[in-house]
């Protein structure tokens, strides 16, 4: 299956089929992150366009784009970032919010066939969420949660991740157009957590065969050293055949394991990136 | 299937089962070291010894040991070098060598039940090599290559597997004493040649149900930056379902993606060995 996301006049990425694996870009996130809070705020999108800027330089193939801070307008401020990121650079966008309405808003004002993240299997999300995603054409990701929240039973991730593909189907959204995540959750919390999301991936691919995408960096909360972690986390989906991964590009171990990931599954012929890379001076 | 390995009087290596990835370490090997090279034609086993002390203090579960320099009596050094490190470390070992005789020097010395590195799919390998592993009740990796040299079809290094386990059964030699070594060649020489060797693990895994092992570091052969895409291929192998790893625990960074995998896999409760390694300052 192939899935495509594009912005007009800009970048049409393809994701699934032979390819290696698609990047999102999950900078633009005030999570964590201070600065960007209180510029999100204040109506400031200079460290967006910043974000947005550097991770296209290193690499990414579509950006990630959320504004959830709390007691922020998201209607108002969702599709401002949406404008700001599609004037910087030109690569498509993945629209990241839990308010149906900021997600209504930025769709109407991007240019392009960008990725709505994200419908759960939640009754409430399919009925709002859906109809939304066919309006305007958009790819969506299908979170594997639902009212139960998420589960640690690979085999009822993979009921939900049936269910919205049904749900969408019954609108007329292709298969092609639903990308699962199949739901990283920290492994310092439970042992099990990343064992189980790398079974839930091979569930996925093996009875769906649809597309799949990881929130990297969350296997990795409240550890120490969070970016080696993340790189093995990484490589490990990335050989169960994982199709896109959020994460950091910018982030120099990232970008070395995708470099690598890259030349070890036949994509990087005579090493070219690999030694290119390594010969600007990023060596660890 | 479990495969067994001792010391006598020492530590048992469990290999296979749940269990998380057992590590041989591969430094007592001469290839590109030139003291080791010269020490071992003169003799003198401090290195021998220093290598085996740290790669046990970095968390090895077996030690290779291979004394091939071009012009040395590997009959009589063999079994020196495998004395030396059995004085040293209380692990088992795996007798790495070309030379059939020097095998079985280093057989009749070793006490416990060792490995045999290697046994081949070629017909002089397999008539001298299978009945000296039976008469000693040791186990043996068998390199997937013949009298073809290796193949770049999975299928065909799957039909070499096949092949070493039926003659090793008609002499009595259980499937749980045979380790696959699924053979892994320099990614810069071919751009296919990790993705064919991780398209054989999965098929040996699948089609066999054998234990399996790769010398990991000969992926990277000639490449800048090497520890890193050995980490990276280590990770995705070990996702793959890779049981043993020849590889080099005292590099920090595959000792950390070694960690790093336990963690992920479910084997480091509380992320106690991950936490306790930052600590220690071993901090990239």
């Amino acid at each position: 299956l192939e899935t495509i996301v594009t912005k007009t006049g800009g970048k049409r990425s393809l994701i699934g089929g032979e390819r290696p694996l698609t990047v999102i870009g999950e900078k633009i996130n005030p999570t964590g992150k201070r600065r960007l809070s209180e510029e999100l705020l204040a109506g400031d999108f200079s460290t967006v366009r910043e974000y947005a800027i550097a991770q296209a330089e290193a690499g990414a193939d579509i950006l990630d784009v959320n504004v959830g801070v709390p007691g922020i307008q998201e209607e108002r401020v969702l599709p401002q970032a949406v404008k700001v990121i599609m004037d910087a650079v030109d690569l498509p966008i993945s629209i990241d919010s839990a308010n149906p309405r900021a997600i209504e808003a930025a769709l109407k004002v991007y240019q392009g066939r960008p990725i709505v993240n994200s419908v759960t299997g939640e009754e409430k999300s399919l009925e709002i969420l859906l109809p939304m995603v066919k309006e305007h054409d958009a790819v969506l990701i299908a979170l594997t949660y639902d009212e139960e929240g998420p589960s640690n039973d690979p085999h009822k991730r993979l009921a939900v991740a049936q269910k919205i593909l049904e749900r969408a189907g019954e609108l007329g959204i292709g298969e092609e157009d639903v990308i699962v995540d199949c739901l990283v959750r920290p492994v310092g919390v439970d042992r099990d957590a990343a064992r189980l999301t790398l079974e839930t991936l091979r569930l996925i691919k093996q009875k769906l065969g649809v597309n799949t995408v990881l929130g990297i960096s969350n296997v990795s909360f409240g550890l120490p050293d969070r970016i080696w972690l993340n790189s093995v986390f990484l490589a490990m989906a990335i050989a169960r055949g994982l199709n896109c991964a959020i994460t950091d590009p910018t982030a120099p171990g990232i970008k070395k394991t995708l470099l690598a990931a890259e030349l070890l599954l036949g994509h990087d012929e005579f090493a070219t990136k690999w030694i290119q890379y390594y010969r600007k001076g990023n060596v660890r």
